[in-house]
């Protein structure tokens, strides 16, 4: 790991910038409110770690009553086993023979799941377990309104039914709407769930029909998960960003009985450059993704405006424009590609204003998109 | 450094995906192309190493007849000094007591010079100097009309006059446009690198009227930098993208009498999932940046939509759509974010279709953001 931006004992004033910073009470809250929301609910919460990266914040959501975490990629897999994460759901497809390999020796050492969603995929994996010797769950992904990778719900049958025919475990079915995430009305959300509900019903009924039993279905995010709680036919919940809340999940429209979730994640940055009309920044694209919206300086009346790949510019908005060498704090517009970015993470606890830090935990699956 | 995608001596068809590519036929007649020009020219040439951020294609780049590189980050001069670079130049401000430490410190290993803009700057940067006992080079900064950092062309003088009042070594001025940059018509580049000229002209006259020398003026990009060796004015150029190439810079409107650069990096992926009328590939915004538009796919007619963080979505423009499994070349939007997001380059000899991997080099200061 690359020299990390501070060191545990120090103040946040010295926190070398642009650093990747946590507000841990924050985000202790945020992963205690979702675990309650689940017991509540009585659904299985395997959060998304590709939101986080992190074997630290993974053991805390377990501790908190997870049941495991989801990741999108062989590499994150291998990179959170390494850092002790003993049940991990890759919640992606994968077709690749020698990347199989590497899936079929890593369900050696954690209880391992995968999801599927074509027929050449699943003989693959067939192909690498039975060298191996080794088993994994498998989720058969259906397109419930993404439009991205699953296939129509009325061929789940055909899939699962080929899934067991090759000697694997079906273990449910995968069904999450990205899209619906991020739409900012709560009834366009709760619209677009109770379609993906409808399908995931026409899938079960496929997966039935094949005179096979459907044990699970998960999904959902942190923009739906109230409503595929509420639907009665999701049993696992899959959200990822509740722990540290980005600029962009924050404008999405509340609703009354979901928890409520704080900023944990932030940029810290420095005025390096000062005009008379703006502020100049280090912290630009390089520092967190704008693929979400740019980021909103954190508790201060300014712009920020894009300055490049290492800059942001500021620009008042009622508040004085900071002098140079001062401390500002960005909120991210995308929390999961902004961690991407960075080797670590530095955990403060007090507040971002008189806080200290307690700890530094590396991004351990950062980079891994293999 | 994380396993590499690849090993040397492997087929392309063996490269893991994503994986960040390099077509080493194209790069080295990159590299020789600016720095023919540039002899032509008779102009110094100081590519930009935040494109690359990697000590053998730094190296390459001097061998052919550069200067020494650019950077943005002290965390990337020191990441490239440590793998041998031993002639760098920060071409951007840092005003942090901290991170003027390690300058100085590093102006003990390497020539080494950093632009200032403002007198607290100049002031903590001779600070530090003077405790390590090490000098650098200084540049001033004006702003020549890209509105972020730098001074007012006419207040130059005045912060020269501070820098050799400081008991520093005044090296000239850093005057880049870097909106210039990708205005797309070469009449539009041409007006604004004349208005950069202009300013950097009464900037210069700023510091004669101080009684100071001006002994070289740096700047220029990929997109401009036939204009500013044409001014007369600008002494050292500092392109960075020409060794890439991104689909970007590529929709510039190209002159005559400048060199033709080629696309010599790539993102290599593949076909996870397969619709009826998409194909879903395993690169999204975490394999390659996009904050300069989507990337193009590499000679097929398919248009790439965005599929967020881990995936891509392909759709027919004219040819058929790629099998499940098949592998996708994408010219990324951006080049220097999209490095930054990788740990590795897979350099191919013999072209993208049969070549060979014949290197792998590391990302050097990739995440360097301090």
């Amino acid at each position: 790991m690359r020299s990390p931006p501070s060191r545990c004992g120090e103040p946040v004033g010295a926190i070398d910038t642009p650093a990747l910073v946590i507000d841990l009470d924050a985000l202790e809250r945020n992963i205690a409110r979702m675990a309650d929301y689940a017991k509540q609910h009585r659904v299985r919460l395997r959060p998304h770690a590709k939101t986080h990266k992190c074997a630290h914040i993974a053991k805390l959501q377990v501790a908190a009553g997870a049941v495991g975490v989801c990741v999108q990629k062989t590499g994150e897999a291998q990179a959170l086993a390494d850092a002790g994460v003993t049940d991990i759901y890759i919640s992606n497809e994968v077709v690749d023979a020698a990347k199989l390999e590497r899936v079929a020796a890593l369900a050696a050492r954690v209880k391992l799941a995968i999801a599927v969603d074509s027929a050449l995929g699943i003989d693959l994996l067939a192909t690498a377990l039975r060298a191996a010797g080794t088993t994994v769950d498998v989720f058969v992904e259906i397109d419930v309104g993404q439009g991205r990778c699953g296939v129509p719900a009325t061929e789940a049958g055909t899939l699962a039914h080929r899934v067991v025919a090759k000697g694997l475990r079906f273990a449910g079915l995968q069904a999450y709407h990205g899209r619906a995430q991020h739409l900012r009305s709560a009834a366009e959300r709760d619209q677009a769930v109770r379609h993906a509900v409808t399908l995931t019903r026409a899938a079960q009924a496929s997966i039935t029909s094949a005179g096979i039993a459907c044990p699970l279905v998960s999904g959902a995010g942190t923009g739906t998960f109230v409503f595929e709680a509420d639907s009665g036919v999701y049993g696992e919940l899959q959200p990822g960003s509740y722990v540290f809340m980005d600029r962009d999940y924050a404008e999405n429209e509340t609703l009354v009985r979901a928890p409520v979730f704080e900023h944990a994640l932030f940029v810290k940055s420095q005025v390096m450059s000062r005009g008379a009309s703006h502020a100049v920044i280090d912290a630009g694209h390089k520092s967190h993704a704008i693929d979400s919206g740019l980021p909103r300086v954190w508790q201060r009346e300014l712009d920020y405006a894009n300055g490049g790949d290492e800059h942001g510019i500021l620009r008042p908005r009622g508040a004085p424009l900071p002098m140079l060498g001062e401390s500002v704090w960005l909120v991210p517009g995308h929390c999961d590609p902004t961690v991407n970015l960075h080797d670590s993470y530095v955990c403060v606890r007090g507040g971002l204003e008189h806080g200290v830090v307690e700890a530094i935990w590396a991004v351990d699956a950062r980079g891994c998109v293999d």
